[in-house]
């Protein structure tokens, strides 16, 4: 039996027993977890600087290795993580609804673990830690695939955290890390359905198409943002200037930064030479259509595919539109789905764009960067949905959940 | 362009408008459809019998012929069915939850339109109509792609009720049939993620095989059952034969039937003669593991495959267990996580089976044939979840809906 498919199994055995265990237990093992990566620190530190030595001998370039390189504060900042994980409230066991039918059938429809979790994942050995706490907490079996630069590191995470988290009472078994890290385990991991409940790819867009065009198991895409702010022609030109800036250039690498400024073409010739400059002020490239040029000197022209483009960078491209109607149609053939913006004062074109725009969230007035499950309230995100099914936008724990219906009868037959 | 690739294009941009029309519309194209299958009843019975007859000079069995075949009684179910679909509430536009955030943001978790689903079915035209009118009610475009055998029938229906609906003022292009019976398009349709949202497979084992393997699309995946009744040492003999017996022959050809009889050792030597008298004079075939033998005359020896196969006849598999606690662990061994029922007066072990059996439905004295969109009181299905992603169990309007965070602000950026 091969390594993948032997932990697997363990996993889903682990996994019954994991269900039915009290909050408390669950707890006390993200407490154990927590100080366990504390007072092991030095072990782990030493295994990542093996890892850390590796990709420095690779060539790997700087902000990779600084992804990977932990340190004691980054230790303790996973610690804490796990502390906050715990603090949050229980999902599993809640009772969603229920209803009597009239032949007397009690229907409950309950919070569930979805069973066994996958999480596949690149260079940063803080998601082990992470994944682990999420899916404990929700009563889940992990199974963790992460990226070779990282192995050693998640190695000794994982192995830290499973041991601590045995000790306080969870089923052995629960916590897996795949060791092989040659690219056919992922594609093993990704054919078994019937033991793997569900893939969450975390990394960047060539590994998450490789995962949706592959798995069998139902997978969680998270991630491609092509966000776009409209600044309509009705608006506050000062809250304009700022929510575009804040969503472009606040955190530009991650998947909620906006990429596409659509402004209309009555707002344009005196709002956009002002919001140009504030980008190229914070360091933005830009890019736009012919019509936004003149009013951009030195507009870089932007092609088609640009339009398309996640940069993660600061690199933003202009489009002049003639109003919400042209600025719904773009986003609806170029957008991903991920977080929309309008910036206006007008009552109805506010309402139009909620309902009309298709993402995860539509924003009014309001920078796309909320888009998080912190920001949102959740106290806790394993990544950010792009898909309909299951989950849309951030997840919290509950999306690691699924239901059962409990019934409860006394001898009811169908007739 | 290919008919897959043209008709859910146009279904796709359909969709955005379907997403913002009203109740009263839907409604209204709701019941204009049903009034359209009724005054056009003899224009579809026309093209029904050419499937009819195609069919019949093919050589095909009886119980096939007779889904295909359609007459005014049938035609009639269908336009009563729309009109339930009618008189449910609109999921479409509730808020789930809102709150407020500290920085004064608004969020809103809304309920809305999957987009575009495809279905994928076999010989049944009434899947046609109910699968459009379920579609319709939750502001969905639809791409429909039945079997070749039904479709002059299912074009007729089709082309019938997207009239009706265009009239009424549902988008044009919402509602298509694609009318390529080749396998390819099939595999065309699955590959057409970014335009296709979720893709629901409703027919045999093989086809939702098919398509859980090929699809880059989420899929939902809906059917298999091999439904396990475990009737505990503590129990009402007479409700527990009731039981067995509902569960097994009400209606063996559907998902929810139970195939497997699971007996505690202590209970076997007085029961199971009687219930195994029972099922056989209602006409089952019993199989079962050596322990069973002893205590039923003639008993077919069950070989290891019998365990996982869903028998959809009347046929069940009795086997003689130690406890729940082997019950439990048969289940989760053989199972297909569909609907298990436990018959037990002792407390104790009714809360143990419903935590412990990982199911979409677990049931503590009452028939698995009750795990049902009707029965449970949606009024509508759309089919039964297997899976536990998105929808588990028996799947109503809302498991056709996903959601968008609405979030309004006064220029909040993140810090």
């Amino acid at each position: 039996m091969s390594e993948v498919l032997a932990k697997a199994t363990q996993a889903k055995n682990a996994a019954r027993h994991l269900a039915s265990l009290s909050s408390q237990i669950k707890d006390m093992a993200l407490e154990a977890m927590a100080a366990a990566l504390e007072s092991e620190a030095d072990r782990i530190l030493q295994e990542n600087q093996k890892d850390v030595d590796a990709a420095t001998a690779a060539g790997r370039p700087k902000a990779f290795i600084d992804r990977l390189t932990l340190n004691k504060k980054r230790i303790s900042d996973m610690a804490e993580g796990l502390r906050q994980i715990k603090a949050l409230p229980d999902p599993i066991g809640e009772t969603i609804s229920a209803w009597t039918r009239p032949n007397g059938l009690e229907v409950a429809q309950r919070r569930v673990p979805l069973g066994v979790v996958g999480i596949i994942y690149e260079s940063r050995p803080n998601v082990t830690a992470d994944a682990i706490g999420l899916c404990i907490k929700t009563a889940n079996a992990v199974v963790l695939r992460g990226g070779s630069e990282a192995i050693n590191s998640n190695q000794a995470i994982s192995s830290v955290m499973a041991r601590a988290a045995c000790k306080a009472g969870i089923p052995e078994g629960s916590i897996q890390l795949i060791c092989d890290t040659d690219r056919k385990s992922v594609i093993e991991l990704m054919q078994l359905n019937g033991i793997i409940d569900v893939l969450i790819p975390r990394g960047g867009a060539g590994l998450i198409r490789t995962v949706v065009e592959n798995s069998r198991i139902p997978v969680i895409e998270t991630g491609v943002g092509n966000c776009h702010v409209y600044v309509d022609s009705e608006c506050d030109p000062e809250m304009a200037v700022n929510i575009v800036v804040n969503a472009k250039t606040q955190r530009p690498g991650v998947c909620n930064a906006a990429e596409k400024l659509l402004i209309d073409k009555k707002a344009a010739p005196e709002l956009l030479p002002v919001i140009a400059q504030k980008l190229r002020e914070a360091g933005v490239e830009l890019r736009g259509c012919p019509e936004a040029a003149r009013y951009v000197d030195g507009l870089i022209p932007a092609a088609e595919e640009d339009w398309y483009t996640e940069y993660l960078d600061l690199i933003m491209a202009v489009k002049v539109v003639d109003g919400i109607d042209e600025a719904i149609s773009h986003i609806s053939k170029y957008g991903t789905k991920h977080s929309e913006a309008i910036v206006t004062t007008n009552y109805f074109k506010g309402r139009r764009f909620t309902q009309e725009v298709d993402a995860a969230a539509v924003y009014v007035n309001a920078s796309t960067r909320f888009t998080d499950g912190f920001e949102f309230g959740f106290g806790a995100e394993i990544g950010i949905s792009t898909q309909k099914l299951h989950a849309r936008g951030p997840m919290g724990l509950k999306e690691l959940t699924t239901i059962k219906y409990v019934v409860l009868g006394n001898g009811q037959i169908r007739k």
